[in-house]
Parts: C-alpha cells; sequence; structure tokens
C-alpha cells in the first residue's frame, strides 16, 4: 500500500479563502496532518478524515518537525490519501523542502495544492496594493527568524524592495524599522501590523515606521509587518 | 442604485484555482469585468452574468485603465453585484489601487478577494519552495516594466532578496540575469522559467543563470522567471 499525499496550502485563515481544487482535495482526505494555524472552521471541510495536529497549540509543545516527516511517511504507507494541510502557502516559509524530501526519500508521490499566503489577504483587508504605479514594482517577502543552522541575521542585509512584509514579525520587526530608519527612509513611511489575518478576531493597525521602531502595538502573537509607501492610506478614503 | 463592487482574484488560470469565496461570489454576479489572462473555464462558474472583457486578447488592443475604472463605476450604478476579476492576486501588479481609487471616487462600496499569485502556482507546479531553512528566507516578487510615468529602470537596483521572481519577464530576464552575474552571482544558480502555469499548455524550463544571461528558452507570451540557491532540484530527485 503506497498512498498519495497532497500538500495544501490552507490560506490565511478564514475557511473559505482555500483554493476551490485544496477544498475539494480536503473533502475526499482519509488523514490530515494539520498545523496550529489551521482553523477548526477549516477542518470542518473534513469530517471524514482522520486529523492529526503536528502544530503547537495551547502552550503544548510543537511536533518536531522530523516527526512529522516520519508521521507523513507512515500515514501515506497505509492510506490512499493524505493531506499535509499548511496555513498559507506551502512553498512559503512552510519547511516545504524537507517534507518533499521525506517523501521522496520513500518513493511517495505528492502534489502540492497552492494557497493564498497571508501577505496577499492582508493587502485585501487592508485595501492597500502592495504594489503602486509609479510607487512600487517590487515587493520582499521575508523573516527574519533564524533556525540554528542559518548564518546570524546581523549578516543579511535588508530587502531593498519598495513594499516590505516581514512574516512572522514580533520584536524582529520593531529591528527592521529601526534599521530601515537609518538608511535614510522617511520616518513617516506607512506601516501596517496585521494579527489574525481573514478571521472574526483580525486586527490591522496603521502606524509609521517612526513609531513602529519604539514598539509593536499591543498583540497576542506573530503578526505580519507590511512596510512601504505604496501602502499609505489613498488620498480620499 | 449603487451596487458594490468585488476585486477578485482570479489566480493563475485553472478555475479550480480560485478560492472558495471568490467562486462563490463569482456565481452571484451581474456583470464580470475580466482580464485577458481569465480562462474559459473560469468565465463557466459564472453562467448568469454579464461578461465584459476589458483585456487585451488575440491581438486585439487593451482597454484604457481609464475607461475600465468608468466602466466598473458605470455597472455599480445599474447593477448590485459587480465583479472585477483579475488574474493572479488583484493587490500584486494588479493596478488596483487606480480602479479603487475610482470607486472610492463615486462613494462605491466594494470588497477585495485575494488570489493565489502565479509565483505560488509555479513554485507548486514546479515542487520548489521560494524559501529553504538555511538556504532561503526572502523573496522578492518584482517586475522591470516600467509604465511612462515611472522612473527609468536603470536606476532602480535588482532585489537582493535570496529568492528572486520576475513577473511579467520577457527578454527583461535576460538582462537581470547579465546583472546577476555581473555582481557575482553564481552561473549555476538555479532559474525556472514558467509559461501558462497551472494551464494544459503549461511549460516549466529548468536553466541556469549564465544560460539565461544568453537568451529564454523559447516561449510564445510573457513568463514567469524564478531564480534562486533554493530552485536546486533536490539532489535525489
Amino acid at each position: 500500500m503506497q498512498g498519495k499525499v497532497y500538500l495544501i496550502g490552507a490560506g490565511p485563515g478564514a475557511a473559505d479563502l482555500i483554493t476551490v481544487r485544496g477544498a475539494r482535495i480536503l473533502a475526499q482526505a482519509e488523514v490530515v496532518l494539520y498545523d496550529a494555524l489551521v482553523t477548526d472552521e477549516m477542518l470542518a471541510l473534513c469530517p471524514q478524515a482522520i486529523k492529526i495536529s503536528v502544530g503547537k497549540r495551547c502552550g503544548q509543545p510543537s511536533t518536531k518537525q522530523e516527526d512529522i516527516n516520519q508521521q507523513l511517511i507512515d500515514y501515506a504507507q497505509q492510506y490512499a490519501l493524505v493531506v499535509r494541510l499548511k496555513g498559507g502557502d506551502p512553498m512559503l516559509f512552510g519547511r516545504a523542502d524537507e517534507e518533499l524530501c521525506a517523501l521522496e526519500s520513500q518513493g511517495i508521490a505528492y502534489e502540492i495544492i497552492p494557497g493564498i499566503t497571508v501577505a496577499l489577504a492582508a493587502a485585501a483587508a487592508s485595501k492597500q496594493p502592495l504594489t503602486k504605479r509609479g510607487v512600487s514594482r517590487s515587493v520582499a517577502f521575508f523573516t527574519s527568524s533564524t533556525a540554528p543552522d542559518t548564518q546570524s541575521q546581523n549578516a543579511v542585509p535588508l530587502p531593498n524592495c519598495d513594499t516590505l512584509v516581514q512574516y512572522m514579525g514580533g520584536r524582529e520587526a520593531i529591528s527592521t524599522a529601526q534599521k530601515l530608519l537609518s538608511q535614510g527612509h522617511a520616518p513617516d513611511t506607512a506601516v501596517l501590523v496585521v494579527e489574525n489575518c481573514s478571521l472574526p478576531n483580525q486586527r490591522i493597525t496603521r502606524l509609521q515606521l517612526e513609531s513602529l521602531a519604539h514598539g509593536l502595538p499591543k498583540n497576542d502573537g506573530p503578526v505580519l509587518v507590511m512596510m512601504g509607501q505604496a501602502l499609505e492610506r489613498r488620498s480620499f478614503n
């Protein structure tokens, strides 16, 4: 018995922001291994499936990546249709490479279904395009989180794109703002801090680069921080 | 009569890569103004709607942006539910700002539904994550196309992110490769050229930075060009 594994992007959180294809496969899955970012509302799309949480939730320790890889292999050897449901898009900050390598090492077939990455949902929710004619034609999605085996983050320059989106930001975004100011970026550069994007408790806070350099708005968890001139509120809004 | 306008991201092309929310609203739309990138298969999701093409197709001239803005206003003043269906995600290289400004100038209500931007679909189709632990933790989405009112592209430095994705690339991607080589990037840096992503005629070509600097693979239209070490084929694949 050798099943197939679908890595599916769940999108930012709201259950109807998954793709039609993703929802259809989810409804057929026998086993679903899901991240902490995946909501109960989303899991209601696969009532038939065995659901396995492999993310950090309620202060419990998260499952180690190696264990997730092994579970994917084990379930694919027992079930025909296994879904690995990941928050956002699987190919962006999702450690997909490690899971795909594990599957390939066992010759297990897989397919990837993209998902709405939170930056796009945050742009939609805040009504602020990430690019704008004559203002921004490049966007960087980045994270400052460092895994133990990556080089020191101090050695890495900030992205030089017109619009910057820092994923899994927190205190790191404060440091980003300080660096941008020291590089001569305008203190009134627009900043949006987005928490729980697309969920009922979504919170979007507008501030400026200078205030971000002094601290983040109060938040309960990781936030998405978007910075750039293209994010300035349109004048008559 | 004042209707509501939904800017909906159609995603990369395949009809089932739109979001569940986008598909649901499309099925209720009275009028749909759609881009050239939107496929007939996607338009089949709204058989009830009046469908207006506002994109370049079959060599016909494209509708001017100002005319699209005006049509959105006109239809919203005649119909309750108007959809502006845009290829990819509306907030990324979609000139959404101009359309939103036009709607706001008339006090017309609108909502934005995000879509899968082609870079994410291309990563899924090519099975190459855009980020990779220890290798890439930043991705730039950019275009070199210059509207008449933007500054000379020569003045703009290339993004310095770990993974680069050039949208609407063509000959500009050749110039990007040349610049990257002159900046000391490795000649064997992985490159993927993606055409008609997610459609039956999808074509993905793998090459290296050095060969891209000498020319693009034969293609029939705009391509997405992805570059970076994270895109190297996993060793045992």
